[in-house]
This record gives C-alpha cells, structure tokens and sequence, in this order.
C-alpha cells in the first residue's frame, strides 16, 4: 500500500457508490489530499464547484486550483450528517449538512454549518462527482422541513 | 386552451428537455403560479429545495407550501443568466445564475444576484426537477472561475 499505485487503484475501486465517493471526498478534506480530492471528480469540463460564499469554479483545471487555495491552509475539519438522498442507477444527487469547525481570529474554536448539495454520476471506472454546490455557513443548523410547519391559528 | 386539463396537457409536452423544464420553473416563478411551479418538481418523496437562505425543505408536501409562502408575496421578479450544463440522457446538472429584483423598505429597487444548482432527471412523461439549490444573494455578480486566477508574478 506505500505504492502511489496501488493507492490509487484502491481508492478508486473503493468508489463504487456514490456514498463511497462521498466519503472519499470528505475524507480529502479532513486530510487535505489534493490527489484524492481529484480522484473524486468525474474527468468532465463541465463539473462545477460553489464553496461557501465563492464564485462557481468551473472544470477540472480551476477545480484543483481552487481546492488547492484551501488545502494550503491545511486540513478542513468538516463532518457531515443529515444526508437525503435522490438515487438512480446513472446518477444520485445528495443533499448533506457540513459541520465545519475552523479556528477563528480570537484562537477559539468557531463552528459553522453549511448545507451543500452533492452530485455524483455512475461511469466505467465507478461513481464520480460532478457537482459541489455549498452555501454559506450559518451559526446554527437550520432543521430540514419536511411537511408544512404547523399554523397554530 | 382555457380547459384547465388542455393547459397541464400543453405544459407537459413543452417540458420535453430540461432546457424546457427550466423555462417552465422560472415562468412560474415570475408569474406566481403554483400549479404550473409543482407540474415542474417529479412526484418523489426526495425532491429537495433550497431557497436563499433558507432551511432545506424535502418533499412534495414541504415543497409546495415553500412556494405557496413566497407567491403570497407575489411574482419574483427573476431571470436567468450564465447557464452551465452537466447533461446526459438519464438526467442534468444547470448552473445558473438568478438576477433577482424586488423592492426594498424604502420602496426601491433592489437587485441580487443569487447563484443556483438546478437537477432535472428524464421521466416517461418528460423532464423533471428534482433539486433546486440557491445561495443567498449577492449584491454584485461574482464571474465564474473557469481555469486558475493569473498569477502577475
């Protein structure tokens, strides 16, 4: 396993369902693995990458870069729960909530919470990304609704 | 065309590709047309919405009382610009980017400009939505990134 290849054989084999490249691409994240994080994304000129607060980036080129950008402040400590899931055989689109928790200004720990929508596709080689559209982190989680919120009068 | 089944007959077979599909989310937003908005999502448990802002809201049922609550409000006044497309024949990813404008407190005109993530997926009666994601607005459009940020030296 201390060979790159194998490494990168296994890593893809391992995702073979859209929920196993979703981890493969928390787990990027969590060790700011450029390499894997790339593993992670369908070969595609049109995948498309909205971080919290940031501009759409567009193809493979300007998505390593701008993953690279945030793996140069090391590795972002982010958790996910709260995944509903829309599933097909060809593609699945997963709606998560991402706690990430960052140190701020002040040295305290700050904790936000950003809800992002992840989109994978079924290719040859398994299940890649080709969409990661994040909104702006709030301070506290916002609940999913489910049904209409009950009028009281 | 004033029989109400005439007209849902009529939009269906308009939404014939999720370019179709997309005209008929944003019709229905500028007109505040409830009806023709949920002739847009599938009929799926997992369809999932989020609006500026906002909490996730899942479901049909959610669904519909989300839009119900902003068309009590009125028309948006919104269009579409900087349509990115992920598309294959089982399903389509759109990058979208929504001018919108309302009135603000003091009774001007305000703009924002809100970037979206819109998922159709191929049905036996047409193209469908099954997930909208918007962040909150902007008050200036950020460009897309499509490959790195020049660096001068």
């Amino acid at each position: 396993m201390n060979d790159p290849r194998a490494r990168k054989v296994s890593q893809a084999a391992m995702m073979s369902t859209a929920d196993e490249t979703e981890a493969s691409f928390y787990d990027a994240m969590q060790q700011a693995d450029l390499e894997r994080m790339m593993a992670v994304w369908s070969d595609d000129e049109e995948i498309a990458c909205v971080h919290p607060g940031g501009p759409r980036v567009v193809g493979t080129v300007a998505v390593r870069a701008g993953f690279e950008a945030i793996f140069a402040n090391g590795p972002v400590h982010v958790q996910i729960h709260h995944v509903r899931r829309f599933e097909s055989t060809a593609f699945a689109v997963h709606h998560v909530t991402e706690k990430v928790q960052a140190v701020d200004d002040k040295g305290g720990m700050r904790t936000a919470y950003v809800m992002a929508t992840n989109v994978y596709v079924r290719t040859p080689v398994g299940w890649r990304m080709v969409a990661h559209h994040a909104s702006s982190g709030m301070p506290q989680e916002l609940p999913d609704i489910t049904e209409p919120r009950t009028v009281l009068h």
